[in-house]
């Protein structure tokens, strides 16, 4: 009798290891169960949607449960898994629309439960005009919203990524944002004087910025924060994301780094036949060595592919994370990858940074515009530990090319004589990398 | 007594190479002749002096004669070092302002007298209206005749990326421009099928576009090729370059590729206390381990900064070149790194290639544009061996990404498993560099 694969989760990673398990083993069952109404989407298209370049909310679906259905992949929407015996292989299933509980036995089963907003345990947000922006019922809900309440004064609590790009979003909607930000500069995952810089561009497109403010409560008209009160119709959580990974916790999977589920370099878990993958899943950081959580949907379709391969009866590994991560807010772009100097230093290694500023472009070229590059290496041995970039047009996707450099772990010399490409619309005859790569070598 | 170095040539590699050995050896007495009248200028900022988006000549130029003598480099423009006597340490230097000849003693020299362009040996070419774009006084004698002239129709000879650099400029004048290639494509060094997708775009365009087509003789009003006359009333020679080496070969140095000065890691060439950088000497291939001509401003800078270090009594050497390039003509972005597949095959690789179609953003992003990328990697070990991309905006520099990965000898499956930045501005969930991997994966 064939084997019966259970995917839990229908994002990224969920559906990206059906796919590959499906195409590896053609006799394999596959059910997928997925609590929202979509499948294989992409959150992190929400922020365009809510700016209207985005214009339906079905253009951020990849793939659809007909589509996967005409694969041989049984997809249930609306349905969500509320517990699991991994004892007898049984997942007890409920049906969303109908309110129906059933039970469905598996062989295999895949954990891809995702991440949900961090959300406050302070008065008020649990108010419906506060919302998160994980998943695509999320967006849907906040889009409904923000038409009926058609708010003009929106509060972005927390400024990492998702909360910056939502803002940007309403402020091209002529809504008046303010961010606020309780740590000392925004996008606290990066080196405060890289924050410092982009909370000055921020406040230069017309965004409101706070931060040391500590968002203390939430009421119909206002966010309330240790820096004194912002009015706001509609609040946006931008706090980050833990992993949703009770279910598996629940039935006994072991679990580390903010709860997150430990898997190996298969994408199993601690319990055999079963795999997770995404952003319900510990990961590890390839410079520092040490167990990392990265919610990002290169990093679930990554892991997902992996363990789908493993579960298909295939061999692949996940060569872990460096860190990686790339935005735009209006035409300030801002990446990074590997380490920042205070994570180097958290990690144990005697870093060494370097800070330039150059351009985009040939400096004579009318488009070239300002970007600034850190790089951080270690002292005694030049090895690369990470960059951070901002400015115009083409900072972001620099850090590429440092990600290659730390996955190899290149040296600031072996950076600095990279034969890197050059034209004057993509950069000075010197690439800012190698500008600060020259400037750091320099220093060691 | 202080020594002396001299120094052939003040574009990048002959002026990088007297900034650094000016900053570590400060009793050096350091001279450079210069046969121009610009130092230190960006000759692949020509094309955009062309098209008037760079408005002046002197945007082009980095560093002054002024600003060299004012950090004691005693530069001499205008001035051509006519003869080399290496055993008695003896220059003959012509001034071309006066006609006078001296004579010029030293101890240690480095020679970076740059490429000439190839101009065929055909009937007409030597005509006042056919223009190389070389150096910055070609550029300033081109745009000269060009405003006297006030041509209507223009011809390029040759598809590199000069030539396609100026086919642009010209076209943005809103003058007729036809190319003229004598190899089966444009941009002979690519594969075949991309430089027919360029080809393709650059008729898309309204540039005209003749193939396989030899130009035999250049007249007053017209070129003449082996497919049919084209009218012309200015000409620019696109057909590459060749190492302007006479001045050390005459003197004895080694020669290799094209005429090029064999150089060591060093920079070093055949004769003690002598270096030579830039587009004079012949480099290697760090992916094919062979030597290479690669005539780039980049290669200029980074081969002059190490001749200059080493010359100053440090000690670095010049890790190779990758065939990294990248050009942008209108709204289509050409990069490319490491060895085409035909390179590879040359060079002796079982090499497997795949091409994808991607998009340069998420797909349902309003500003994703078509994308291809083509990698190339040796059958059996999955190590990569080059890249090329074609396409919309940020197309190009993704081949930096390669570069690091080549320099590394990463494999293709290392390259699938990079921790790339993802939002969706910039790229698919997986970058199409991943897209590519991911094909080329399955197939090997």
């Amino acid at each position: 009798m064939a084997q019966r694969l259970l995917v839990v989760g229908g994002d990224a990673a969920g559906m990206s290891a059906a796919t590959r398990a499906r195409r590896l083993s053609p006799d394999l069952e596959i059910v997928a169960v997925e609590r929202g109404r979509f499948t294989s989407y992409s959150a992190c298209g929400i922020p365009y949607l809510i700016a209207g370049s985005v214009t339906a909310t079905d253009d951020l679906v990849v793939r659809t449960p007909a589509e996967f259905r005409a694969a041989r992949i049984d997809v249930r929407i609306q349905h969500e898994v509320v517990g699991l015996d991994l004892d007898t292989r049984r997942a007890e299933v409920h049906n969303l629309v109908h309110g129906r509980t059933f039970h469905l036995g598996f062989d295999l089963l895949h954990i891809a439960t995702g991440a949900r907003p961090v959300r406050p345990d302070r008065p008020g947000f649990e108010l419906p005009h506060v919302h998160g922006v994980q998943t695509l019922d999320d967006a849907a809900r906040l889009l409904d919203d923000a038409y009926r309440r058609r708010p003009r004064r929106v509060v972005v609590v927390g400024s990492g990524y998702v909360g910056l790009e939502v803002a940007e979003a309403f402020k091209s909607r002529r809504v008046e944002v303010t961010v606020v930000e309780a740590g000392a500069e925004v996008m606290p995952s990066l080196d405060p004087e890289v924050g410092a810089r982009i909370g000055k561009a921020l406040r230069g497109m017309g965004i409101q910025v706070m931060v040391s403010a500590e968002a203390t409560s939430v009421t119909e008209t206002a966010v309330q924060t240790s820096a004194g009160d912002v009015p706001a119709d509609l609040v946006i959580l931008g706090t980050g994301v833990r992993p949703d990974s009770r279910l598996g916790a629940d039935a006994g999977l072991e679990t580390g780094l903010k709860g997150g589920l430990v898997v190996d370099r298969q994408q199993r878990s601690s319990v055999p036949g079963v795999w997770a993958a995404g952003d319900c899943c510990q990961t590890f950081n390839l410079v520092s060595g040490q167990p990392s959580y990265q919610a990002l949907g290169t990093v679930a379709n990554k892991q997902g592919r992996v363990a789908g391969i493993n579960i298909g009866g295939g061999y692949t590994t996940f060569p872990g994370v460096l860190g990686t991560a790339v935005t735009r807010v209006c035409d300030l772009e801002i990446g990074r990858s590997g380490l920042t100097e205070t994570e180097a230093g958290r990690a144990g290694f005697a870093a060494v940074a370097e800070t330039i500023e150059s351009t985009t472009a040939a400096g004579y070229m009318p488009e070239a515009r300002a970007t600034i590059v850190k790089l951080v290496a270690e002292r005694q041995t030049g090895r690369l530990l990470g960059a951070q970039t901002t400015g115009g047009r083409g900072s972001a996707k620099r850090v590429d090319v440092v990600a290659a450099c730390l996955a190899a772990r290149l040296t600031v010399d072996d950076l600095l004589g990279l034969d890197l490409g050059y034209a004057p619309p993509f950069s000075p005859v010197w690439d800012p990398l190698q500008t600060a790569a020259r400037a750091l070598a320099d220093r060691i």
